[in-house]
């Protein structure tokens, strides 16, 4: 497996079995109630964030420090970032401070990709502005298996703004190599142009595409692209293309629901939709950590403490 | 006990002993230059934040380090709560990361029992609107019982802004479970219309009620109240609620002087009276640290790690 | 050894050469791959700053984390500070529940000293307004050592706005009391009218000092301050005092090029010096951690744990 962990288009099929066979392990550990690991003390994690993300953020630092790592929090605002300080000057202070590995969420796309060219440590991409959010991509597919078994030829349906989804590119990226068929719902405004040229159907109608699927995915609308021309109205999207009651009895039986969070409850995702027996939306958190924890493993566990 | 800390009444007389009694013996083991204990190894303790109190999430979180707990700070400022996540959300997804506990700090009265429904984990109450702050009246409770000796029968007089004081309401209703004898003072502007249903007894007359005092607590002016229409003068405040040398003189000489701090010398508190040997206002923080382990160690211990 | 670190200028020459030499044997340590000492374990640092700083914050958390301290990072933003509590008793609460340490950063010349004598436990001065950065000098010294053995009767040029520069300040102090010879250069705007009572001599001509420097250091200019009347224009500026490729090769081949961070690259320096093998400016960085290992192991190592 590579140093870093940046696209999850980097990833070959063995890389994502390991990672999820890994995490599959850890998880049986920790249901054994042995929540510590001693794997990573003394390696320091360092959480580079550019953007506010709380959830992200909490989910690495809970997974590093069960593998005992040391975690080190840089919030970019009112840092020397602010300051001017250029990302490859804050790269290169954060490896002289010993970090082992640097998790980067930032703002522009290709910021991880850039850092991982100046530093010897790890790099994990933890979402760089619309392109790319590796770890959501594997937690969602590790959820998937822990429910459906094997993802080979498994129906999964993205649903919602993907324009501005790094979740649903990585989704579709990773689904891909593990060989399951991808459909992305959405209105035509909210696609991206180069969609034509992803491993994916792509389909207007929700109601033709539910009763095909295993999995149904929600993406979350932010509320501030609402008022946006590109938009449609809030009415008209949650008629259009929200997961109401209705349109869960037309998924099959077995099907999953899931969504990132946090969800606009009543919005892209009714809330007895959310809280039924097959939404996995609290697993996906769970297993957020879990995955974090495999790739923070993979990465960092080879070398000599 | 119970596996929440969510209001100080729902402390039985033995609950509270028994939180006293462990804080006793973890302060003998301090006082031993014994600072870190391995109790809670593995356990991870969330401190969720909707308001900044620097002093109370330091306190939990030196308390939950020195019993080996991990320990995550999430700020609600700036996090997926200001996307408009619902509350409930926001706890599902930390009890989802693994928090085994989450000490919540919450402008609304009540939201820590809501937590408290939605998660499986403990939930401790570091304050929640002008409701209770269990955890403070708890260390009061100990740091009288450490200078006094046992509070059955003991008069204590707690003065100020008790409308707006959920430290003021937790007291009042520790110390009666522990048989202590209460009397708030303060203007009747500044009096809950509910105080009549309190144990306590209330007086407007801060000089006739000292000398009868074993323990005088000041409670906090909050600058930002003083201007309302409801709030005496700043003089008028001092000079009549005011705890200055003069009044200090009145009061019994083993009596003590306490205060939840931050203080306003010179406003509620002279500074002469607030840094006097029979003032337990600087105790106060380090029984903090010890009630905040005594009632995590209580909380999360039992289990197996 | 004092059992507080304010003032470079306290440091006797035995004082600086065991931080020194301890740094050393730490580095060493590390380099061996051995990053985590068990020395401080059950310990508290508190990080205090009512200044932003996430390099020196996240240089001293990380220096306290790898000898097993817990860190506690107290930004005064937001906290009881904010609310009109005195440093006092901000000093005395957190010295209360359980500090063993106290980094501080302030805004006010003098506050780490004030602080000093109110706590029972060390004070570590991480910057005092434009007064003294101690640590900062010690990591520059132990740059300037590792490159080029024992600093007595090196020439040491520091360059740039050291009216508002804590660290020339505290540089100067140190580099005297290691024997080394100083030479401040600046515009006659930007020198404290207290210079000629400094242990060093003063130069406005970088290009006559260069060569018979073995150590330029470059100060970092605020770009804040740089529309302020006393200042030079950007180009004047840049052209006067900025270190670019030519005044580089003016340097002896052997003299090395020091900056504190973070960079304005073509401003005070050149992007091609700053990554020069005679650059030492991810060095320090890294030399940072190990100097702020020593200062608390000998600030805090010998009580008893």
């Amino acid at each position: 497996m590579n140093r870093h962990l940046i696209s999850a288009g980097d990833l070959t099929k063995d890389d994502a079995l390991l990672i999820l066979d890994t995490a599959e392990e850890l998880a049986r550990v920790s249901e054994r109630s042995i929540k510590k690991l001693p794997t990573l003390r003394g390696r320091t994690v360092v959480n580079l964030f550019f953007e506010d993300s709380t959830r992200t953020r909490i989910s690495f630092e809970a997974a590093a420090k069960r593998l005992s790592a040391d975690v080190i929090n840089f919030s970019a605002k009112g840092s020397s970032v602010s300051k001017g300080e250029s990302l490859k000057d804050t790269a290169l202070t954060l490896e002289a401070m010993g970090a082992d590995a640097v998790v980067i969420r930032h703002g522009a796309s290709g910021a991880p990709h850039r850092l991982a060219n100046w530093v010897h440590g790890s790099v994990v991409n933890a979402g760089d502005g619309t392109h790319e959010h590796p770890t959501q991509a594997l937690l969602d597919a590790f959820s998937m298996r822990r429910r459906l078994g094997s993802l080979e030829g498994r129906k999964v349906t993205i649903v919602g703004d993907v324009l501005h989804s790094r979740v649903a590119r990585s989704n579709v990226l990773l689904l891909d190599t593990l060989g399951a068929d991808v459909t992305l719902v959405a209105p035509p405004t909210l696609l991206p142009v180069s969609v034509g040229s992803w491993p994916c159907e792509v389909s207007y109608d929700l109601d033709a595409v539910l009763p095909k699927s295993d999995v149904v995915m929600m993406l979350r609308v932010q509320k501030e692209r609402m008022n946006a021309a590109y938009f449609p109205s809030e009415r008209e999207y949650s008629r259009r293309y929200g997961l109401d009651r209705d349109r869960f009895a037309k998924m099959p039986e077995d099907a999953i629901v899931m969504h990132p969070g946090p969800m606009n409850r009543g919005m892209e995702i009714a809330a007895e939709v959310a809280d039924s027996a097959r939404s996995t939306i609290v697993e996906q958190v769970a297993n957020g950590v879990t995955i974090r924890m495999a790739v923070l493993y993979l990465l960092l566990g080879g070398e000599s403490a």
